[in-house]
């Protein structure tokens, strides 16, 4: 059993508000996230897959078959976006790392058998990020 | 002379756009970057300043002065800002790493005699960077 | 459940000293590392919660008042500190980066509720790191 | 229980290869990987030992034992070596990061005692790695 | 005048071999590098350009067009390649990475007008670099 | 002309006190760094020398050559040191990063030649940094 992870980035934009809130409340609980302006980050990605190693390629996944996945399953939807306007999850959850997380493993997870998606890595900034393992 | 750097971060949203132009036009030019709902970056500055080393302290410059500086001319505006909507030098100009490293300059200049700002180099992402020396 | 990462730095002097051997032995098998005079390191702390997503806020746990634990617990210690002289853990223990983690994890255990601590892991060095669970 | 871990360095040529396809086949699979006279990378190599914390010492594991094994069993082969035509392993095995961690694996396990083998991590890219945990 | 740099990666095999040289004098003057199956790196390239910024744009160089001209002018004949038998400057040359900077200096430099070529930084390994600025 | 830059690291204590001022003063001017236990780091050390590159070898210097210089006129009295206390130009001047990069200027320049010093670039920290360049 190998564990591949593979990197990517995106540069999106996002704050933090919960609409039941008071703008009074937001600001106290979120400081400098709850302008609802925006501000945003460079997010790396880690995508950890797990498997068998192919005894003929030695591959536990074909690396441009994942690329192509997080491409369109992510990348495609996440990247140069405003996270609270354009991306269907956020619709109505707080685009946290948290969340992020958790919906980037539910647009990964259907796409990768044989493998087996095992961890997705959210960095937000250098010294922030969430591990989600699908439970 | 020495040359004394000091790195930090801040975390913005933008966008570009060019009022005289059409949207399509805009888009052609600037790509994902067109996006008017905005995207973001962590941005990372670093500044140089340059002088003679004090003979007692052995210091450039101060190290919490030069930090409150930084604070209050620049990350107290620009981290956690939507950089086209809340910073004035981007009101009616392109919130490029070109144009930001250029305002951060003229923002600095002024607050840290005796020693001299010799660059401000700000990073969009790990791999696009600008240098500015103040010519 | 969601696991979040932390990172902070901290600026400690140590040296390796066991009190029961003679200085050549402890010269023979802590090398560099046995000099009394003590050198430094530029620590990097990891510290990892977990817990359940709040359905609200979309938070494991508040991030200032992460922080402010960690700076409480930890870094008011620990930083620009020597570890053999002044911090109570070490009076009579090696500050190996091994101890170091598990002093820091019973530091921090008590006041994450109800996130749970999950690792510590510390970096001496970008190339040497320890990670301790708890068992 | 602590885990201890040691990063270290090795450059070193490869190319994809299996000798039963096609060179049509073998370039359609492994793309640019499949260049016959190899191109190469600066690999990073993560060992990860787990055990008790000695009492005395403080130490999981001798860190100059640990150099040395990592030296006389991966770096003397691996380092400056193309790996297709001078590693043993590699002989009828397509060098993958996979196979590669693997073999490293191999080769470390009999001489940590009474330290434990954990973890294997290899780094072929910044943005590409694997883990291996034996099993 | 701003310089804006961009960072690009590739991955080669090379040598180090001096024909007139006997294989002993080789040996004993590049070491490890003279194995003549070779061994390889992951290169860093960071092309800096000056320029004025354009006063509409905010650009100094349209990012596509410089990342264009670096595809076509250097990865599309570095990138996974053996540098010694397959890049027409190192047929009778060692590729260093002296001349390594050189080559990639005069394939870029014909490219980037109305901006200016300023610096090829090339970075072998995390631990050295060399700096070319045309002259 | 070529400038090829060496990477070094060492990892040091050290601590600021001017002994005409009194404990509060040194306090209040240097804050944290003013504790005479000490503290430490892990510094990193670029060393950039230039000059010609030769004909044949494709070198503007030994590399063995420019790591041996290194570890006997700077890493061998730096490295796992107390500074304030076992290096000699520090017994009455104040170990900033400043006169640090000096100290290690003035170690090196006699020992290039033909190559000439450039550069002195000490990291005390990944944010805080001082060039040097002998003038």
């Amino acid at each position: 059993m190998i564990y591949l992870t593979r990197r990517a980035e995106f540069s999106a934009a996002h704050f933090y508000h919960v609409p039941q809130w008071s703008d009074a409340e937001n600001q106290r609980r979120f400081g400098k996230c709850a302008n609802r302006n925006g501000h945003g980050h460079n997010y790396t990605l880690e995508v950890t897959v797990c498997g068998e190693v192919d005894a003929v390629t030695g591959f536990v996944i074909d690396l441009k078959h994942l690329k192509d996945i997080l491409q369109r399953s992510v990348l495609d939807d996440f990247d140069h976006r405003h996270l609270n306007h354009e991306v269907a999850e956020f619709a109505a959850k707080v685009p946290t790392t948290e969340n992020l997380s958790v919906a980037i493993w539910q647009r990964l997870q259907p796409h990768l058998a044989p493998a087996r998606l095992h961890r997705v890595r959210l960095y937000e900034m250098p010294d922030l990020f969430v591990d989600y393992y699908g439970e």
